[in-house]
């Protein structure tokens, strides 16, 4: 997805750097980590397997090759062939001033690089550098594996082509880059989170609330609101059909009220500090940071995908995003698959993934319904090696799925890792016949199996129709193919007709 | 759900009205609605139309008997027979004082009062109550019938009772009471928002952003993680292994840095108000009021759910809140299907629903795995009809979907009624054969049907097993009353043999 730009070095590899390498190797792209941390490489060891857990659930298109990940003694080793930088140092101007100037010596002349700072000014950190034109500053947000918001950011020195090419590969690794077009400490993000945030620590402070009920109160509130739309969306709604005027009319007299401790900063000492401690604790509840960080994420990936069926389809926001991104990803899958000499001599193998936990029910197994969503992907991806894309549909031409019969084997677990095959039983103009199953990838055996019936149609006259003579072609070649397979023992059976 | 509360009075109906109205009904409260307003009716139908449309996808748990709802002449006519009154008035100290003293006298001497004032102290709007001790503040978060929080704020004269009866009530009616412990004004959540709000318009006043740009910053980022957990939590994560202690150490610095505008509050004038109008005109592109309440309510049922699903089926947050609620309902309708006369002369009818709008697929309908979602729910309803509940799967045992034939007749559109019929063909000790059937309840049109076969095991050891004499006595004694119906020709078929 990354186009012109095949490897990158990842210079300070904690939370943030370990993120930057998550969505680039998982994008394809080859990424070299320099920290002088010893711990380094378990650390990043440990939130890459957190993101591949997390991504692995998020979406089921295509990724196609991974990226190679490895570590680099000196900043020189690492940054040496990349074609992109990205910076994420502790937040100290002198140490990342250092730090860039010595990346900037040896770097590629045309290497895009970019800085995680979330609040230091580009113009700063462009000081010591010889060719500060090309640096950005890109202000992501954890876990960066998951949320795509990178806040862009230009120095009085960066080109304007940086920023252009910078916007190209944010949104290319699955990004939403908003470009901040003045440059002020802390951008956008972290000036509401400051706030905010010092708001809370009054409350605290003043013991009006818990850490504990002013997060229950976020997320039980107006998080869920923020989610997908922000405060102005929000209020405009709120203000109903007298509109956005008669709102913030409203809402003026209140705003000089000293509802909040604005002109006050508390202090941040001992008290205050184990005070904070002690509630976050409680809070927490004996959780390991790792096992909150898996919550979190299960939560992520499990929101990303409910807003990505909304609004009728196009999905919403940060929803629409991870849309369009694989969208791109079943595109180029296609495309691939296009050229691919597939072997026809046996059942075809066309769809990957593992069981989310929310695919569980309460035994704890893959719940039913799932079964059938696998087989209906691995149709989909069928359809799709046949020439169903959605240049296809848009021409008002679909299969529809008319019959099922699944038969369940064996009973999977979460994150039980899965993958289908199919073989078709018989494809004539109109109607497609096949035979899925599910297969436990680790244990080798076959979980499920379905038999199904689909049907061309013309999605317009609402009735069945020809395929177009090129999906025919395909099909009809992987018909034949098959046709020398044994026949699935199961096909053609009736509920209840004994079990093989 | 409400216990002792049977009758309710809202008075004003506005946004936040309304949406008390809608859940209270919902929740089988009877409900009178006091307001001036001569479009009171039909602004409050608008809100009851976007709330039922809203809750129907939110849970398929049966609800039962929907309140009633009535319009009142006066507030003496709306409150005299109430259980539970809360006043949703225009944000005037006077006018609320005015109101609840008048509410106050004319209501039952033990009803129970809230106000939905989302700033002033309760202490000041029980001024001139003469019993003040049955007042709290019940504060909620637009939209009321979907955002679960509800802050809970006792005056000096509220009686603790009081609080103790209001956490019951709105626990009840599926929402989440926070106790706010010291009575400030704003309470926590307003705080908090005001904090932030004030912050926003000063990055639009000086034009940093505008209101798109703050809401992208927000949905794309923050937002994402504040739907499930607060900022303390939040931090807590990214502090990561050193802990809360060193995060927090590490952020005292920052917060004296000048990264807000705190110490000062920007001028609502005109040009501000222009700006901002404008800004919010071009973020809405045209869409309305209704429409965007419509997209927020539809993304905010799909984060409810998607978190519902999570921390390994238990829930998380306000999706274990929503599970909490669903079990009760479904637990209320087996006590009452327990003692219900169901008509055995015909397939049972187990479950009404409608298509949600996220059930539909590329080709605008219900997707085929939605099927066998409301073919498994009505095989579980099947299942609770004759016993198989919570305590009964506790003790060990469940019965397992091991095949099922689905058929597919028909496609149904987003919003389509639907409902399911099941007879049962066979039911011995270990093994239940059931044919179901999803019809469009309008167009009286079957959907799809399905032959399903189940079996009865013993989860812990994973095999199958007799069921108990009480499940196998209310499954045999539908068997045998359905055998005298007429058995579906569709029954028994396999794959491709033929269409009915």
């Amino acid at each position: 997805m990354s186009s012109e730009i095949k490897s990158a070095a990842i210079i300070g590899g904690g939370v943030i750097g370990g993120g930057w390498a998550a969505r680039l190797v998982r994008n394809g792209v080859d990424v070299a980590i320099r920290d002088p941390d010893p711990q380094a490489e378990r650390k990043i060891g440990e939130v890459l397997a957190l993101a591949d857990r997390a991504l692995a659930k998020l979406t089921m298109a295509p990724h196609g090759r991974r990226g190679a990940l490895s570590f680099a003694g000196t900043v020189e080793d690492a940054v040496r062939d990349a074609d992109f930088i990205q910076e994420s140092a502790p937040e100290r101007l002198d140490l990342k001033q250092d730090l860039l100037a010595e990346i900037d010596r040896h770097a590629h002349p045309d290497a895009l690089i970019g800085s995680s700072t979330s609040g230091l000014l580009p113009s700063d950190l462009q000081a010591r550098m010889r060719r500060p034109e090309r640096l950005v500053v890109a202000h992501p947000f954890n876990p960066v594996y998951l949320l795509p918001l990178v806040e862009i950011v230009g120095g009085r020195k960066t080109a304007p082509e940086t920023i252009e090419r910078a916007k190209r590969f944010y949104t290319g690794i699955g990004m939403k880059p908003l470009v901040v077009r003045k440059e002020i400490e802390a951008f956008i993000g972290d000036r509401l989170l400051e706030a905010f945030w010092r708001e809370a620590l009054w409350l605290v402070h003043d013991d009006v609330a818990t850490a504990e009920e002013i997060d229950d109160v976020v997320r039980y509130s107006f998080g869920l609101r923020w989610a997908q739309m922000g405060t102005f969306m929000t209020y405009r709604i709120a203000g109903g059909e007298p509109g956005m005027r008669h709102f913030m009319n409203q809402f003026g007299p209140a705003l000089k009220w000293p509802w909040t401790k604005l002109m006050d900063v508390p202090d941040m000492d001992e008290a205050l500090i184990d005070k904070i401690v002690a509630q976050s604790d409680a809070q927490a509840a004996g959780r390991s940071i790792r096992e909150l960080e898996k919550i979190r994420d299960d939560n992520l990936v499990a929101i990303l995908q409910a807003l990505r069926a909304q609004d009728q389809g196009k999905g919403w926001g940060a929803g629409a995003l991870l849309k369009q991104y694989e969208d791109r990803l079943f595109e180029r899958a296609h495309e691939a698959a296009a050229g691919r000499a597939h072997d026809l001599s046996k059942p075809l193998r066309l769809l990957e993934t593992e069981v989310a936990p929310d695919w569980t029910d309460y035994n704890g197994h893959m719940t039913k319904s799932r079964y059938l969503q696998v087989f209906g992907d691995t149709s989909d991806a069928l359809l799709l090696y046949a020439g169903v894309d959605r240049a296809y549909r848009e021409r008002g031409f679909s299969y529809y799925t008319v019959e099922t019969h699944i038969m369940h084997k064996r009973e999977a677990r979460a994150f039980a890792p899965i993958h289908t095959t199919t073989q078709v039983l018989a494809a004539d103009d109109k109607r497609l016949h096949v035979f899925h199953a599910i297969h436990d990838s680790a244990a080798g055996e076959v979980l499920a199996a379905a038999e199904q019936m689909l049907l061309h149609v013309d999605t317009k006259a609402q009735k069945a129709c020809a395929a177009e003579p090129a999906v025919m072609a395909r099909l009809r070649a992987l018909a034949d193919a098959h046709a020398a397979l044994e026949r699935p023992k199961d096909a053609g059976r009736a509920v209840g007709q004994g079990r093989s």
